[in-house]
């Protein structure tokens, strides 16, 4: 098969790398000239996943028309911030039977869009078509380095996810299918949100017992907005929902739990940005999701004391404090708020 | 009030010692006259909680009868393989009206008992009384150093549990309760298998992405097992279910995690025995569990590989390829599993 990879960040490059080891045709499109060069002259991409070397196989190009014009899947694995502007590049070009299939997470602030919404609201009626998201618990350098993986697609079309399921399966990287596209993209969005708490929390020397404390009621969180917006609570307990948020909570690989441990640390939000040279995909979502939470009257504690440490100058210490205090409660009122929607 | 806790290892001492901040006059019970003098005269537990100071005010003894005598409440927290012969030792002297608490996890291979079970089995009937269990995501050392930390309380008589949660609780240990009896301790139980089989995935240097997916399959096989004995499934994604598996697959404290550890590293499973000075409960709960889950005919993966290596020298190599080999499937089929009983 003949697959344009758009965007050559770890994610994108380990992905291709996983196409190019199944014996499919893999372009990979970035914006940087240098970085093109360096993928097709040395097969590295050091920026993104040092010290790997990128089967040889894989060409990289800037030139996005060439990328896509024969491809039978397109995967869109870019920041969700410049998710819109990418579509809109490589909409012209898109042919009429690919697959489109995205694997960034988040949710936009303002419109509180779910990732495959904003694609879908890019993409000219002519070119509208299911699109199936890939996610799940992953980083890129274990990927990169063949380390045993499991990942779900979903779409609203299952004939569709079943075709990227075939697409990606091999013995290294496991592929499940899901038919709730809503669980699958809420789950690998907010995860973040709970990264950069239990960074936030490490950095302040809390401990694990408070880390698992803190990832729990997170999902429970998580769960809560989730059933409200249509998905099934089910699915938060699999590899998007739990499996990715215990990747990215216990990882140090992680730029969400990063920032957070350096703002628990004590540096200011604004160093810490400057600092970080890749997008922090969980502060944008904080934002969103407090948006989402206030509109829709749901209660989430910690996306919302997290929002008043990242965008009103809140000391962590006593967001963290506040967090704890919570009163005295059944463990299964806590719980039953989970499903409260559905039952 | 009086408190009794029989049992001086690391989690006993830890809870003597939050009892003791929130003001209890608190005796804890040992068999080892040494360890007794130690705690008495040193305020120390160098062999279980090395390098803390032991509130002064609790008074260690050998003498059972003289620590339970005038108890208002009695918390066993002592090997689940020693509980039985324990609560023997104890029970002449249980007070009328004293409170009965156990902090022990375990499933007894042949019975198939619950902790809080044996207990009753054992207590004679004048003493009979609904018990109350303490579980959650709690390593003792953090306790001991006051690290924010949130547990569950359990019973099937609410006011019990009410009670045992205001004795417990201060500013960095919160209590919840949940009547789930059943999840409480099962969650509790079988959260040390998953614990020794992640330990033997990082001992086979496998990686973070695996071991995110053997603990999202993990906790489908916990509730797989507990919903068929009975349990509310929404138990296991809070403190005593998620929140330990979180704590005990992640953290290096764990005795599980650590022997699992060593076998994956190539050790042999009685070479490990043989190193570790403290009981690893998990490797009774997997016995019990595979022969319970054979009875049940519950379907648990992850358990019954680990059986294979524990008790019939199978290769962690290839127990852990046979896991990841499991065919193609939706992922909600899978997960539907959880709640299959209920619905």
């Amino acid at each position: 098969m003949n697959v344009a990879v758009i965007g050559a960040g770890s994610w994108g490059t380990a992905l291709a790398l996983v196409l190019a080891d199944n014996g499919h045709q893999v372009k990979l499109w970035t914006r940087r000239r240098e970085q093109a060069e360096e993928l097709n002259k040395y097969h590295t991409n050091e920026m993104y996943l040092p010290k790997r070397t990128i089967p040889a196989s894989i060409v990289a190009t800037t030139d996005i028309e060439n990328c896509v014009r024969a491809a039978d899947y397109i995967l869109l694995v870019v920041p969700t911030q410049a998710m819109r502007e990418t579509v809109k590049k490589v909409s012209p070009f898109i042919p009429q039977e690919a697959v489109l299939i995205h694997a960034s997470k988040g949710i936009e602030p303002d419109t509180h869009l779910r990732v495959s919404e904003m694609i879908a609201e890019e993409l000219p009626d002519e070119s509208k078509r299911p699109i199936v998201v890939l996610s799940g618990p992953s980083h890129a350098e274990e990927v990169s380095d063949r380390k045993p993986t499991t990942v779900t697609v979903s779409s609203t079309s299952i004939q569709l996810a079943e075709k990227v399921q075939d697409l990606f399966m091999n013995h290294y990287f496991r592929v499940y299918t899901n038919k709730d596209i809503i669980g699958v993209e809420i789950g690998g969005a907010l995860k973040n949100i709970i990264a950069l708490g239990i960074g936030l929390n490490d950095g302040l020397g809390y401990g694990d017992n408070a880390k698992a404390a803190l990832m729990t009621r997170g999902l429970a969180e998580i769960v809560r907005l989730g059933v409200n917006l249509g998905a099934n609570p089910l699915t938060f307990t699999g590899l998007t929902g739990l499996g990715d948020l215990i990747v990215t909570c216990t990882s140090q690989h992680s730029r969400n739990w990063r920032a957070g441990y350096k703002i628990g640390s004590g540096k200011s939000v604004t160093e810490v940005l400057e600092e970080m040279d890749m997008v922090v995909e969980g502060i944008r979502t904080t934002k969103a999701v407090h948006e989402l939470s206030k509109r829709l009257q749901v209660d989430m504690p910690i996306t919302n004391a997290l929002y008043t440490v990242l965008f009103e100058d809140a000391s962590p210490v006593e967001a963290a404090q506040q967090l704890m205090k919570r009163g005295r409660k059944q463990e299964e009122e806590h719980l039953s708020l989970l499903f409260d929607k559905n039952n």
